[in-house]
Order: C-alpha cells, then structure tokens, then sequence
C-alpha cells in the first residue's frame, strides 16, 4: 500500500492535485493509505469518515431524499458525497465509498457492493458499482481501498494530461 | 486489533457509549481499527480526518489563535479537536490525536510527540502527550491508534461505573 501512495504522491504533486476522501464502508482506510507516506501533505487534504446517514447529511450535505430512495449504499449516495467533500474542503479531486463490508447483506443489498465516486473540481463525478462478493469484511474493505487508490490513480494522470 | 475493537464494541453497547473520532497524524487509522468488527455503527459515529490546519479549524472548530501559539500538535489543539468531534457529531464520547509521525520533527518539536485528548459529553476533556520517540512513521501511527483505543477503553470503562 506505500508503494502505492508513494506512486500517487509524486503524480499529485506534478498535477498539481489535492485530494479529500469521503469514506463509509472503508471508515478512513483510504485516507490512513494515502498518508502512509512522509511528505503526503502535499496531497492530501482531509477526510470525512461519514458512517451513519446522519454524518452522511451533517457533514456532506447528501440529501435525506435520496437516502431514503436509494439507500445509504447506491451511486446517487456515493456521487453526494464525492461531491460534498469537494465543497466542504480545500481539495481539487474527491473519492466517495459506500458500500456492504458484511458479513450479510443490508438494505437488501448483497454483501461486498460497494459504491464508488470520484469528482475534479468542475467536472461530472464518475461513479461505478463494484460487486467484490462475500469475501469476508476485512477482504472487502481492503479491496475497496486498493479500488479507491487505483480510481484516484487514473484520475490523476488524466489531469495531467489536459 | 480487531480483538481491542470487539472489546470496545462489547463494552460500548453497554454503557451506551458512541464515539466520534478526530484525527491528524493517524489519518483515519483509529476510525478504521473501531469498525474493524461487524456491528460497529453501534459505537461509531462519525471521524473528522483534519491533516491540515484548514482542516481543523473548518470542521473541528480548532481557533487560529491557538494554531498559532502553541503550533498543531499541542495539547491545546488536541483539546479542541476532541471538543469539536463531540460538538459536530450525535456521539458522546471523542477521542482527538495530533502529533508528530515523522521521519524527522517538525515545529521545532520532535518526531514521534504526540497530544491526546478525550472528553465525554459534559466533562472536562482529559489531555495527554506521549514521546514515542523516532520508532518510524509506520510504528509511530500503530502506537498512536493503541494508545487512543486504551484511552477509550477506560473512557468507557469509567462511564459504566457512574
């Protein structure tokens, strides 16, 4: 995982990228990754560990409606929040989870979905929809950080490029 | 750490405990270790992951007067950013680390300081500095997330005996 971050360390800085997270399912895996590494403060800005709907709303702004239409776990929720952490921080580039780390299913929803978004400042979110199965918690939320890590990645080179 | 989590969560659910988490140098780290077992949202409220000085001020609350003077990691800053979980968040206990993971000491401070805090609903906040010393970051993060779930522990411990 710090080779990782190292990696997206040195394409953030020459992209001139700051990056916030918004983390459900993960609860602040995905920022502790990125901070692996001496020096991360270059790229990273905060992070909202929004576990329960309410911290979902208080701290991101997601709606209630579309709590309550589409679940805590959906694209709608995960594109809030991507959003909202952009909004709420000093960051140019924002990724969201939401999903089921389990064990069992919620939301009738099946264990291992997870939710992802990932936001430029001025841009569509991208959103996507993983189905990592009944892996067991711990592999689900590893996964979903690695996922998240890949999604910044890309993200991040595609800014560069323009 | 999942064993500590289990204990937390035991010990939390019968004390009616909920927690919300502030952190600096751990990123996320301790919110993560408290969710680690399934049935944590039982305890776990929401995390605020302030790695810059923006960050604590604009979601914590943490005064720019107090940044200045005594430098982020400070017991007076870990004492507001764990009074500034507790005031944005539905829980009524929070834990807030600020310090120093290094490689190499910054502020004029050394690596491997660092400023607890953790306050219950109505209580005063209770502040502590631990010198970890130059163990590497990695070790430095690890020590720090143990030392906040034993703080918590007894936090909790101690709130079931009133």
């Amino acid at each position: 995982m710090s080779d990782m971050a190292e990696q997206l360390l040195t394409a953030a800085r020459n992209a001139g990228v700051t990056i916030a997270t918004a983390e459900s399912c993960t609860a602040g895996m995905i920022s502790a990754a990125l901070t692996d590494v001496a020096g991360s403060s270059d790229m990273f800005d905060r992070g909202f560990v929004t576990y329960t709907n309410d911290a979902k709303q208080q701290m991101l702004g997601v709606s209630s409606h579309t709590l309550q239409k589409f679940g805590a776990v959906s694209e709608q929720v995960a594109r809030e929040m991507c959003l909202g952490a952009l909004k709420h921080s000093d960051a140019n580039l924002a990724v969201s989870v939401t999903g089921i780390a389990g064990p069992g299913g919620s939301e009738h929803k099946p264990e291992g979905r997870v939710c992802f978004g990932i936001v430029r400042t001025g841009k569509e979110p991208r959103l996507e929809t993983v189905e990592f199965g009944a892996i067991g918690r711990a592999n689900v939320r590893q996964k979903t950080v690695e996922h998240a890590l890949a999604l910044l990645f890309a993200q991040i080179n595609d800014a560069k490029q323009r």
